[in-house]
């Protein structure tokens, strides 16, 4: 077993300086996110994670979820990993104080996630998809339904789900077709009856909390077609009392799991709803509004995937230098003696070392970023809420690619190693390939930020951001020309370029931004270090910062012919001429 | 299943264009490859490759190979495939005339081999290394030695591998222990016995081949330490009678297989030597000139595991243009109807789709370019074999990682699907993985690359190369200017640099001069197919050349910044320091 620990002063450092805690902590909603809070909280989660949940990141691997006669099962251990973690509160850092919560900003929220999925990826998305339904029902749900679902889905012995696809519609929510039915009298008159099957329903199904509440998207009787005619359900495992007891059963099931590539601990399911006609389900808000309370979930859903490519990252790195430390192989090149020294000190090595590094560190200070973005929005700061927004598909798009380079390149370390499965490299290389592709396509990512986002206050948020960046980095050409470049490009793609054009150079321009973004708030931190923030990185931040500066932030420059290249290249070839 | 048809008229082309074939077929040597020749085997081994091997390619997957009492068994399918390629006579394309060869260019065996891989990348393994064990004996071995194995090694009846790696010497082959200890008289008086430990072998033990023929890089007693002191050693599984006849089974085992992230078809062995002291093997060559021989075929090898990068592209892009035209979701953006349409109609969908093909043709431009300069090489053009080992570890480094990232877009064109493993996708992106690391990790090849290849004829192989290009290129900007950084690096790299300046480097030099290189020989490619080469490619290869030279040519040129960035950066930082 890789030892593992918590990156926890680099993640201190991210959360000071670009989630800006003590900004927030000076709002009286935030008051509590006071220093020691801030560090008990990092310290603490980071040591339970490292110490309860990471040694379980192989056998969920190799054992992973499995159903069993309509149940599904999960390694040894994963039970009381999940009790101690509900048990110690964490599931409850950033929701609401009302409801059990300890109401602090998100920016701690995240840390709990990223940690969590640091130590085991698979098995963080069960309190990522809770977390996600607390959100919606706090933003949508009814007075009732916030009293009766909101306070054991805080605590975490109650599980959430999100579920969106169906199999004929993919990442075209608009195309659904389950069905919800009001229901006119008897026991459940004011509810509806739901009827249809969802797939890739993360942790589905499982026996870890004592209800799942899944959050479903249907169609009412009558309902508009397309996405307009979308409503949200609230569809418990268990029906709940109205003293929060467990009723009956509900008529759900899950009908089998998907055998995938990677994240085998997290059970994802293909799930029925209504198959004796009986599955009860409450409305959450207005009729046909589904998709937009979804899109309350979606947001912060997306930020928590883009920590995932953080997490990826960081346990791959741990693993990598690890291994080449201790791995005695060949005499460094030129040495005059031929004595053969841990494979760190061969230079190509090194490198992929601190590229590793250097991007998990990026990613790190984009991910608090946002997240401190999302929490000033929270506060009432518009411009705040609109950059947050600005930034979400950056995190998501990027962190997520970029977490399946950083396994990737943690793979190659290890040599031939590496592509045996019990060294650990390669679960991470294919835990890692789910997350570009879940919670929105990282096209889809891309195509929100060039169709939407970067029109925000006709393109005022999105040049003020590039502006901040190019004022930060007058002593670093590297990273002023990207921003140049990136508000350029903005500017041609809301004012010039055609719809197929944006598209056609989105997910470049995405990363572009991205990564003037990321080595921005890496620069910062390096001020802030080099000011005397944080003594024990005061080697590592300005080695790191300089690395992202001096090889990431060139290469991202790099893209930029291909964001402005244009869609008509793109479809001279047929189907056919593309196979052949 | 996915249809997959053979890349055939753009092997073709490259054949020609970037192989030089009628230049080769000019000489008397290689007379027989005449068109009419090259089209019949281009085309044969495409129509066979995609019928025989194909549909064992996920089956190889699912159950792998199988160690069952000593014996590796293989899914149901792999003998009857095997025998028919023998049959037919593929493994024998680029053998010598004599032992039965058909004595033709290496660009054709590297064509066999491309499709052979492309239909089941893991099975290609078994000819490939057969193959490299022919050119090891033809150029070492002695005469009886070329008469007793080459002949069925060459009709591919016998099977090859190549020991080198044990577990305490990974590709530090001079750490090896394994010894031979010359046999003074009786039956095998001459011979060797040989005692140890080989790992990491690909194809060391199955039953498909009559007999195995293990060559064994190992230690005589009393050899000089490291790699001047390893001698190479034939020895065969069954022992082999004077006239051809196979003895008894010799001292040697498979004591395990590995559990790898993919290429679950080849059976990856630990091999065990002399457990009885009763191992026989014959030296090779001359005592303590093993890593020499070895390196003969891995020149070869090299240049085939570049080629792999090239199958699994191939297969992950048709494999996502099918899926892609076949998949109804979303309506086209900004569209007046809102009918769904096959996500290849949009924009960033087609942007993977051609980056997957731009990819995958300017690989295989590299990989039949490379091949034609060895080709020319052979018939004494000295400057060609030069300019082929320049071109060696471009393929191999570039092409692998290269291969990676298109199976990586290939799941990510298949969205959620993609990570389902029963689409196939996942398949394509797990086996992709070996190559970056085995024939010497891409960091290796780099490393030759910069500190021996670039310093040919004092820097005059390299130089040529890049002028060669800037010649071609001076219409297209972006190319002209990465062949003029790659030239300026690269005098940098061999005048001023330090030995850990040029490592530190290597990798992103290495893969803009293979980017320099593969563009210019798409651009060749189309030129000559504007003017007439390829009528069925008229429309397809302007198209991709105009990506590769627009998107890839570009990116690569991003790379600069790391490649001079020199190694002092890289150890600021300690191993705790790094994982921290």
């Amino acid at each position: 077993m890789t030892p593992y620990t918590a990156a926890t002063q680099d993640q201190l450092l991210a959360i000071r300086i670009c989630g800006g805690i003590e900004e927030l902590a000076a709002s009286e909603r935030f008051a509590a996110a006071e220093p020691d809070m801030v560090e008990a909280i990092v310290e603490g989660i980071g040591a339970f994670a490292a110490g309860e949940w990471a040694p379980l990141n192989r056998i969920g691997d190799t054992e992973g979820a499995q159903l069993q006669n309509g149940v599904v099962r999960l390694p040894d251990g994963f039970a009381e990993a999940y009790e101690a973690y509900v048990e110690q509160g964490w599931n409850a850092i950033s929701a609401p104080a009302e409801f059990g919560g300890q109401g602090l900003p998100s920016v701690l929220g995240c840390n709990v996630l990223e940690n969590l999925g640091t130590a085991n990826f698979a098995f963080n998305l069960l309190p990522m998809l809770s977390i996600g339904a607390v959100e919606a029902l706090e933003d949508h749900g009814s007075a009732a339904q916030k009293a009766l679902y909101m306070p054991r889905l805080v605590s975490g012995e109650w599980s959430g789900t999100m579920n969106l696809t169906e199999p004929q519609a993919g990442s075209d929510v608009g195309a659904l077709r389950t069905t919800a039915v009001p229901i006119e009298d008897g026991e459940h008159a004011g509810k509806y009856r739901i009827t249809g099957q969802k797939i890739y329903i993360t942790w589905g199904e499982h026996e870890l909390a004592r209800n799942i509440i899944h959050l479903v998207l249907a169609r009412t009787p009558g309902a508009p077609e397309g996405s307009r005619g979308i409503s949200l359900f609230v569809v418990p495992k268990y029906l709940v009392n109205a003293d929060g007891s467990l009723g009956p059963k509900n008529d759900l099931r899950c009908v089998s799991l998907e055998h995938k590539l990677g994240i085998n601990a997290s059970p994802t399911c293909v799930m029925s709803y209504g198959d004796n006609g009986d599955c009860i389900g409450e409305l959450v808000g207005a009729e046909n509004r589904g998709l937009a309370a979804m899109f309350t979930m979606m947001n912060s859903a997306r930020i928590n995937v883009g920590s995932q490519g953080v997490q990826i990252a960081e346990r791959a790195l741990q693993q990598a230098v690890h291994y080449a430390a201790d791995r005695v192989q060949s005499a460094r090149a030129g040495a005059p003696d031929r004595t053969a020294v841990p494979i760190i000190e061969h230079p190509d090595v090194r490198r992929m070392l601190m590229r590793m590094k250097a991007l998990t560190e990026g990613m790190r200070a984009l991910l608090y970023y946002t997240a401190g973005q999302v929490d000033r929005g929270t506060l009432g700061n518009e411009a705040a809420a609109l950059r947050g927004e600005v930034l979400v598909p950056l995190i998501k798009a990027w962190g997520t690619d970029t977490g399946v380079e950083v396994a990737s390149i943690g793979v190659q370390v290890h040599g031939g190693m590496g592509f045996v499965e019990e060294t650990g490299a390669a679960q991470h290389y294919r835990d890692a390939r789910i997350a570009p592709i879940y919670e929105g396509t990282n096209g889809i990512q891309a195509a929100d930020l060039v169709t939407r986002k970067l029109g925000f206050e006709s393109g005022g948020v999105f040049a003020a951001l590039m502006a901040d960046i190019a004022r930060d980095a007058t002593d670093e050409p590297a990273l002023f020309a990207l921003a140049g470049d990136c508000a350029a490009i903005g500017v041609w793609m809301r004012d010039e370029a055609s719809l197929d054009d944006r598209l056609a150079g989105s997910v470049p321009f995405c990363e572009m931004c991205a990564v003037a973004v990321a080595g921005w708030q890496m620069l910062r931190q390096k001020n802030a270090v080099e000011a005397g923030a944080a003594t024990s990185l005061a080697a590592v931040k300005p080695a790191t910062t300089r690395f992202f500066l001096d090889h990431i932030v060139p290469e991202a420059a790099g893209l930029k012919a291909s964001a402005v290249a244009g869609a008509s290249g793109l479809y001279e070839l047929s189907a056919l001429q593309l196979a052949g």
